[in-house]
């Protein structure tokens, strides 16, 4: 079984998983031995030894010397036999008080903190598309739909601060489980902390970490965050896959609203005449691989004792895989929006339809003492009376109005005309444009305030 | 088409959500009318005597009497219907700026709300349940397992902080979604705000929720708080599952650690000798409906437009089914616990096996500057040794030691003691006694102040 | 814990669980004890007995009388209290080589086997309105979409019988899960067999099951079918999904090619001319909840040993669950889609536009040896030409063309006509009349053919 | 945007999928041009030429000339450049009565019918070392379990054929779906069928399809064997990990039944006494990621019309991802399995205890006419009578027995030997060694039939 049995290792030391936490597992070393001389465990001057040779490892590997072979089992023995061609038998040190179970959770942590920095980093960016689009569209029209059906006309830079607010709640969801991830394992050795006398605070200064996962059975079996974050990463997903889905629908030749730049669309062999959309359609079916990992996740922990097993190394390729696709999609959507060609006229055109006015002209007869099933009843006469004689609401003259009902006077051409209607829907949040002005500013500082935060923790960071 | 339509609406109108909103429909409505008379949108007499007459529907509702027919299309419509018998025409008013679409999604958060208060109250009574475990088992020594394998020795009460850490972290999990999901979508109307002088701020302050959902079309489309909500509520019935899993196997005859009383086990009928652990198997099992229910939720979001459609209703029966299931397994991990009992003789004699004091003698010879590799061969032919004699390693004598090392003295004996062997692992959150009980004294002063925050945010509601 | 007890119990008797299995758990009960009596292993007399007294109480629950109490602990004790209320001691006589884990086992597929019966029923019935539309729509023409944007003209009877296909590859899954399913546990007793002389085969007809499940400890823990069974769901639940999303976009004001008749539609309150799909967006999202059931029952068999716990009967209420709204989403398709009432104006206009006439005047080219990379380029060009002056290909002069590309003649104008692009598309299974009109002839042969089946299949179940 | 622009494109031309279908794409090809050359379509010198051209790409690329390059879009215009390049303008005939859509769904399904014999191999594999095994052991007797208690002793040849039950389904699944996958999309063109007279039953024919999938819009989006191929993975993935679950808590020292042979366990650094079973656990975590990828999938294909659109294609690395894993697995377990090693003295007493034994008092009883509640309740105070005096039930005297029941007479020592135990079970199906060694032999007559099928179904294959 010797073939079959080194295609075992071969999925285990997944090539992709090891690139991503070698350098964590140097880092967390390092914390580990420092702190080891610091208490006095081992003698400072091999600790100091110690330390210098996995820097020296860690430069070698940022300047792409792997020194990782097929013969290492894990990163964890192959990180100890590079380190003893390094310093000899002082490599030793770093196995003291200290297991593969608590070091390999450390590092998950490590790396995937850093990860989340980079996603902080993207969402902003997205969040930052969407502002500066939102404050271009400031006066376009568009119809707003609900059940599909056109409702009211609101603003298009309404539509990208709806947006705009979904990835700030993302935003928020990851700074909590940031705080819940942000906390170190590593003391907890292979399931009941040890017998030398480790300070773990210090370690997690070194590292720095905002806490230390006290109980050891927790420590090494806490696998919390990949839930959290990979449910943060579905509904990020889902965010991504609704927008994608609705600008498809304005994509089509029956909507009219948007087009894709032609460097972005690909073209049909046979119909010179399609744009087709790929790219977006990308972004409306990605998502899915992060709702799939997260089912994944929850099987996989199904049925685990509070402890160490191999199960839980089984979750990091899926892990990866999340982030990877999550970085690709806030990327590939950061690029997309600022390319879509807006047809302002068809979406002024479409708004300023009897679907939309005549919610206007109930309004009007409600705040004219008329009871809205009555005032409801009376509008839906009249959208019969246009629909009949190909007219629009706005084409009516007064008489005709005074037919349907008494009430009607002149001011109800201010009720269903288009930019007013809009201008009408003023209450906090609506979509009057000095509402929405008001929002934008609310939303750039919002945007500005959480940069700081994210420079701040990128800042409080230990360089690795 | 009758029939079959009927059959439509049955399903809409799900009798357990319509049970579980009604009274929220009435508390939302009130604010809003409340507000409208406030701000003299509406005549102040008038909104008081609808406010007099909501207060009475609740009554009557709360008295059992039902007021929702077979023949109403929805909660709201019902609603109205039933104001307009108590208070005639004044009853339209209800509807003035507001819609079907943000109503909906108020009442939905204010129930949730409720919901997630029972919720943090069952999971405080499980810690404290653990707590009171753990302060009892103190003293316990049972084997630690990794891979299923003894590892070491360890406290029970350990284990149970471990299980108590968890819940610690479901329940921050919940505080920082309580957040999200605490915030006034009540004003953004149908999906584009309205143009009546409306005072949002002021509802959220009579329905006591801190903060408003500002953007209209955020406010009826959101549904975050469901995958949040419902991904809490998996990782809660993760570690339910894992705990009960374990449990189970400490249940089988091999294991032999803990027995459920009679009057919790099922009897087989053919086998009377057996003790079916029925309930631990349902608590293994049960989470599985909340793994699902959040795929649900994922699914019916896909495609859908930032806007409102019926789609956003159909999680309704699922939302409820996550609900009624977490608090189900928390209820009974409440009960099943204390009722376990464990057979403290055969978990000692367990622990205090070669496989689990190993670890020590090869610490003995670490400390005394045998290098880890060379310690573990030792040992290991220690084991070997033992085995093939049918012996332990606290049977053998100095002489035999010293055969396999000169550096094993007289401490030794210490070394592989098990009561020795847990006191040893006294680093921070190790298992040694001293090390527990300060995380027990650490895991009351917690419970406590979690007892309290949920205490002030149960205080700081509006009683409907 | 007698409170919360209770409630587990209540939770265990999930009274629709009940309510499903019970008239199983007496058929299976009486072809046990005639198989009994029939090899001698028990009186015949006695046998024959209490085979009446089963009838009776299948009689009594067939008029309504429920004779389960909340005392029963499951269905199995509740019917032989009853038995033995009816016939005395000789009820005890059911009990003889069965346990209740082959029994579960035999119930729960011969309610699945009926299920599937029904479901069989209401698949032909979706297909047989497919069929009947597709023969009324063989002359309709609209445009055929890949990546959401028009491609070419095709037929709607096209469209009709490609969901036809669909339904139909479903039904071949249920035949072939059907087949697994339709064996039987009975006779594994409770893991091992049993010494008495049992006949299994005997029970197997008597019972209308294909087979005998071998293998005793296979026989009490199979739980395939639910996977099979509820992945053969979702795959339904999709389709009805995919085809209700697509019949809402073209019920979209802008596409304009489907209206609900308005007793389907829901008002909206305050917008009068809306007419909300709700029953289409109740079948886009309804099926989630098939696929979140199967993600339950894949946690739930997780970890389980091939043998029996009471996990395996934590699925029922999710498979119950999975049935019901199968069965709904069936049933509101056959209704709906009769109903819908088509733009057929709307849907040949959009059709007759150069986006989906350009292909054809490729095909014109290509015809005529022009490559297909330069015919796409000509018309390419053709159709910027035709944008710039609002004009389509139709309208274009002999002279024009020929500016062009010398080789369009006179019958260019043969290929741009709508009628003859659908034409054209004559190759097998293409869009062409001719084509649809045999593939309609194929799908009514494939219908009755199954219809056959299913008469066939139900004709040969026992009647219970 | 240029460089986000490639990298989307990279993520588009994923390595592994273009791998894995660029020689499909060839063969696809090949067949297509065969039959334009045998109807005439085009010029039969032509298409040998091309034919021939393809051919020696084919050869190319086996021999490890990989033609694709970073700049062409996909691997069907790759082709065609490449093509262009071997017979320069003749290459153009091979997008005749073709487009992507139709060709990517058949080079899907060739893979994945290549795939599909891979596979069913695999699992005859594991089915011929379970059988092996069961004729191994078929004289090894161990407790058999339910609830995880000790119920009945039964052969663990008995065990094993559970097991081979299982995967027995599992390829009759396989089969199943098989069918409905081996039909052929090609001719279905870009969505309408073509105006070219093709033959697509001759194309059918030289790729081996048994079917053609007759609707053109039907055929170009049915990916419904997507989650059928998923789920019938999910299932084997399932019935693997249930059996590493089992296995895993045999090789638990508590169980003692199994251990791994040396040179398949990893050993603890630290605790040198330990082997951990981490291939097991691999085995029993693995599978989730199936379970991940049915769900992806599902989202994935939610909300998509009948037509084309780059979401189909979006699956691809995931079922690429689905079946290496399932290969992995199916492969590791065949390995793994002969290599345990039982400890059959540890088993046999285990299974020789009054918890198995017990219930073979029970039907001593029965069979003497004691009423089944009235046996239980005497041989439960037997074995608390045991239990008092630490005794078995095989230790206690004929005085003894009788003193709890006048019926016991000697007799009873052959029912509660363990031996005799096993013999007892001996309806079909059950444990006695008789019936097991039929199952047996009947488990080997189906592998063998079954090795027959899969030999001829890849016989019958094309030979690409």
């Amino acid at each position: 079984m010797t073939a079959d049995f080194d295609q075992v290792r071969r999925f285990w030391q997944n090539p992709s998983v090891e690139r991503a936490l070698i350098k964590y597992d140097i880092a967390s070393s390092r914390a580990h031995v420092r702190m080891l001389g610091e208490t006095g465990i081992i003698n400072r001057n091999v600790s100091q030894k110690v330390i210098e040779a996995l820097a020296q490892i860690l430069k070698e590997l940022e300047d792409g010397v792997e020194f990782l072979s097929a013969n290492d089992s894990d990163i964890h023995l192959g990180l100890e036999r590079r380190l003893e061609e390094v310093v000899g038998d002082d490599a030793k040190i770093v196995k003291i008080a200290k297991s593969r179970n608590d070091q390999i959770a450390t590092d998950i942590r490590l790396w995937l903190r850093d990860v989340s920095l980079e996603i902080y980093s993207k969402i902003l960016d997205v969040r930052q598309v969407l502002v500066t689009l939102a404050e271009r569209d400031l006066e376009v029209i568009m119809p707003g739909y609900t059940h599909g059906q056109p409702a009211m006309p609101i603003l298009l830079a309404h539509w990208w601060l709806a947006n705009d607010a979904r990835f700030r709640r993302d935003l928020s969801r990851l700074k909590d489980l940031y705080v819940r991830m942000n906390a170190l394992p590593l003391g907890a050795c292979a399931i009941a902390g040890t017998n030398q006398p480790i300070d773990r605070s210090l370690v997690a200064s070194y590292l720095a970490f905002d806490d230390v996962i006290e109980n050891s059975l927790d420590a090494i079996s806490d696998r919390d965050y990949l839930i959290e974050f990979s449910s943060f990463a579905s509904i990020v997903g889902t965010h991504i896959s609704q927008m994608s889905a609705e600008i498809l629908l304005w994509a089509t030749q029956e909507f009219g609203f948007v087009r894709l730049p032609r460097a972005l669309v690909f073209r049909s062999q046979n119909m010179p005449q399609k744009r087709n959309p790929e790219l977006l359609e990308i972004l409306r079916s990605r998502p899915a691989i992060l709702n799939g990992r997260l089912f994944e996740f929850l099987t996989q922990l199904k049925g685990l004792s509070i402890s160490y097993s191999q199960d839980l190394q089984e979750c990091l390729p899926g892990l990866i895989d999340v982030v990877e696709n999550l970085k690709f999609i806030l990327e590939l959507t950061k690029e997309l929006l600022p390319t879509l060609k807006f047809d302002l006229k068809r979406m002024r055109e479409l708004a300023n339809t009897d679907l939309t006015n005549a919610a206007n002209a109930v309004d009007y007869l409600v705040e004219r003492d008329i009871p809205l099933d009555k005032a409801a009843s009376i509008v839906e006469s009249l959208v019969s009376y246009c629909k009949e004689r190909n007219k629009q609401l706005t084409d009516l003259s007064p008489n005709e109005w005074e037919q349907f009902s008494p009430v009607f006077g002149h001011e109800i051409y201010d009720y269903v005309a288009i930019d007013e209607s809009v201008e009408s829907r003023s209450s906090f949040g609506g979509t009057a444009q000095a509402q929405v002005t008001q929002a934008l500013a609310r939303a750039k500082a919002i945007l500005d305030a959480d940069h700081d935060f994210v420079r701040d923790l990128t800042g409080s960071k230990v360089k690795l």
